[in-house]
């Protein structure tokens, strides 16, 4: 019995330290005071329905009834349209900045690094139209990535600059196609968006052009396109990052943007963005009578863990265990179970629970790495005391029963990782 | 547009006694040794089909297709399923204890405290068949209930004394519909039950007979029973905790569960177990040609978390929020900004992004309930210094800029919540 394709079980030592990852990410939004929320997995099909474009729509989204019933449900896309849903029908008090960690659904075809269900976290600000909120999200992408001493650049752009572009060659009214061709770049290159932009009946010289402006960093006579890059100035002028890169060529592929959209790499790393976002002030609207203007980023987990394992950037045990308790031989294995619960106030304790013999259990604590044991022996409990070791120091002493617990506590507290 | 009928979104006054009470019971399991799992939300049907009983299979279970495929999906129906395919499949070093914490689904009928996604939070031991194992389950469960300060029961039983009472009345191969009923023991009563069994073609004076035993606290002279009976109290024999009591009338209602049985209940509060599990010896055995014996338990997180609430047992800010910076006019923004900054790296920070007036500032944080402020002005910025304000003391103070970090890191240190 298998598991889904384009599922993955993550078994203890990747977990480890994708919660380790998981802990920093929630410790730097709140830093930042975004407040937790979490929506539900599933959502009416509804509610998901004309928000991310046509490909996802027709391919892309795990939609579905049950046998049940006639509803339609869908699994969260992403977890934005959710929290446009919740902002307008809950009404929280303006402005509002939550978090949310948790799993999205894509039915995309299994590939390397990419799965049908993987993790966001996902940072927005509903109620600020002004740039200190779009820089504020920038900031905290910053904070995040610079935390885990990635090298990373943060890539902007502005959808005005993009609008204001396709304006000047009488093409507004393809925006969104002619978006989602160019989002593909970093997959197809120049030579295939050229392609993809034949297909949707522009001029070759309509077509070179484009590719000409956004490959360059220079500015056109547009006032869309100045209005923008006025926009992304101001924005910058309260980022503190020395990892922005404007790029014209930057368009995100999801039709909810309005303003300044960003994309997160990591250099010398070829995992596609490990971050993404952008501005999106009509999104609610579609929900509530209310247009209320929102900005937000979201990071992607398990790129950002797989980021950080390959560069080997954090150290981690493989294990949660700091102990095992050892029975010599059954006759003392009440005494150890009683030592085990005492230690399990300062630390991770195992025990074995197999009547497992003495050999066994110290082949077992060896294959799985435990650093420090205790000895619980008949003659050693005669004189009330225990034989602790460090395997990595290669120590041996005999503790007395009334002070293991400081004598553990101690030692794991300068144990140095 | 809404959230779908039975699911809940959790803000963040929620969320934030949620993550307190996530984060506990993970270091529980850890304290004992279990390491973390992550498996799928999505598995395929084929796996939970035929494990947890006819109601679930037939109307219980969200299976469906998607549009683009052929194959049969289904969520989780709980995480002890999937456990069993992750170690059929991955064969992990043996004992393997893991924890996983995380949602489950099942089609219910909406009601007061039952909801379509809630949340478990699971502990199990794979490949112990000795009582030590059963014992440290409950162990683990009188650890976690109790270190909330809850006044609880853990009520256990076994699977081969409810066997051992059928036999010796001649109903051993209704086994499984029999537990199904008696299950039903708290909704429906004992006249419910009668009727249930009485449906299953039993003779009144049988249906009398098994009331009575499960009813009562006597031994029956039966092989099966008094097994039972002893290896449950070679299991009680380590456990400690004062909250234990058999009773032969609780038999949970999966399917797959073969020796001890066990659910606690939150005394004085009406809201059905908040923890249950058992042995369950032959489900790996189903996925894999190796049987494998297994034992463990599942909190229900969000019964827990009403609990909790209810009886008020968690004190916990309505906000992440520490303290606010604000600025008495956009001319200090730039100033106040540099400081939230620099506070971020003791502290949770917030700065108005929506360009409020001073008055809308602090109206705002009081309506949010934040003590502590740092009010950025001009005059104040000249002298190298901000105002610094606790809400609940009625403190004001001038803090001097290049203390601030530490001045606060002390306040919030010493704030004794």
């Amino acid at each position: 019995m298998l598991i889904p394709k384009g599922f993955k079980d993550f078994e203890p030592k990747a977990q480890i330290i994708r919660n380790k990852i998981f802990s920093r990410v929630k410790d730097i939004f709140e830093s930042f005071g975004y407040e937790p929320l979490e929506t539900p997995i599933v959502e009416y099909w509804n509610t998901l329905k004309g928000k991310y474009g046509e490909e996802a729509e027709s391919k892309l989204i795990w939609r579905f009834k049950l046998p049940y019933s006639e509803t339609e449900y869908a699994l969260r896309y992403d977890l934005t349209v959710p929290l446009a849903r919740f902002v307008a029908s809950k009404k929280p008090k303006l402005p509002f900045k939550r978090y949310q960690i948790g799993a999205v659904f894509r039915y995309e075809e299994p590939q390397k690094g990419r799965y049908r269900q993987f993790y966001q976290a996902d940072f927005d600000i509903i109620g600020s139209k002004y740039p200190e909120a779009d820089a504020e999200i920038l900031n905290v992408a910053e904070k995040v990535f610079s935390s885990f001493n990635l090298d990373f650049e943060i890539v902007v752009n502005h959808r005005s600059i993009i609008e204001g572009i396709l304006e000047s060659l009488n093409l507004k009214e393809k925006f969104l196609e002619i978006c989602r061709a160019i989002d593909k770049l970093d997959k197809i290159g120049i030579e295939g968006i050229k392609k993809e932009l034949k297909k949707l009946e522009i001029e070759e010289e309509k077509v070179n052009k484009i590719i000409e402006i956004i490959s360059s960093s220079e500015t056109i006579k547009n006032e869309k396109f100045e209005n923008g890059l006025k926009n992304l100035n101001e924005i910058l002028e309260f980022v503190e990052s020395k990892n922005i890169r404007i790029d014209f060529s930057l368009v995100r592929g999801l039709d909810y943007y309005t303003g300044m959209v960003f994309e997160v790499k990591i250099k010398n790393l070829k995992i596609g963005s490990v971050g993404a976002g952008g501005r999106y002030d009509d999104l609610i609207g579609i929900f509530s009578k209310q247009n209320i203007p929102a900005v937000g980023g979201s990071i992607g987990i398990d790129r950002l863990v797989d980021a950080i394992i390959s560069l080997n950037l954090i150290k981690e045990r493989e294990s949660v265990i700091d102990i095992a308790v050892i029975y010599t031989n059954f006759e003392v294995y009440k005494e150890a179970w009683k030592i085990a619960n005492k230690l399990r106030n300062v630390c991770n304790v195992y025990i074995d629970i197999s009547r497992k013999s003495f050999r066994e259990q110290i082949n077992w604590v060896v294959s799985k790495n435990i650093r420090y044991l205790i000895i619980v022996g008949k003659e050693d409990l005669k004189n009330y005391e225990v034989t602790f070791q460090d395997r990595e120091k290669r120590e041996i002493k005999k503790v007395k029963l009334n002070e293991i617990e400081n004598f553990i506590k101690n030692e794991i507290e300068n144990r140095g990782n």
